[in-house]
């Protein structure tokens, strides 16, 4: 079993060629980007000592760097719902944490209480 | 409780930025449209009558149009799933039927066996 931490990051209202309305939810996960891998080989320990004191300040630069560090979004499931079905399932909001299980055969969605 | 009958009508791959891979299943609702509706008073009883025989006609014109009726695909669910989720999930082909229940604060996906 595998459980997501979803994140509700939009609600949109749709409809289709009938003109029945449908809620839209996006679900997104946050991922931590992995900061860069310090590739090299140990055989100079001099060298391998001043690898790990330049380390600390490549990382600091790279993560102030647009896109170089922190967190991204991740779709991983969208609903549509009818009004009916909000009613039933409950109404989320946007921001709100949303628990995805992966079961055998069976995919759960709820809201974190 | 409302159960939805959902279609697979595509997976994809998607990368994220990290590299991971995950397939994007796409789940549509399929829907009749509806047909013309006849709306007319029938105080005149003649207009009534002919009206009556007048409607298969043309209800079998508008079938015959393109989008003129027949059957709609409503967007009900998309996934973002890793390997490991397929894995743990079951592998859904595109074509196969996936059924989606809402109930009190759970929405659960399944496909159909």
């Amino acid at each position: 079993m595998v459980v997501i931490r979803g994140v509700v990051v939009s609600k949109q209202l749709v409809y289709d060629p009938t003109g029945t309305r449908y809620i839209k939810i996006d679900i997104i996960e946050e991922k931590e980007l992995p900061g860069p891998v310090a590739a090299f080989s140990a055989q100079d320990e001099q060298a391998a000592q001043l690898m790990r004191e330049v380390m600390p300040l490549v990382t600091q630069i790279v993560r102030s760097l647009p896109f170089g560090g922190g967190k991204i979004s991740v779709p991983r499931v969208t609903l549509w719902l009818t009004d009916e079905e909000v009613e039933i399932f409950g109404d989320v909001d946007v921001g709100e944490t949303i628990t995805i299980s992966v079961e055998g055969g069976v995919i759960s969605i709820k809201p974190e209480s």
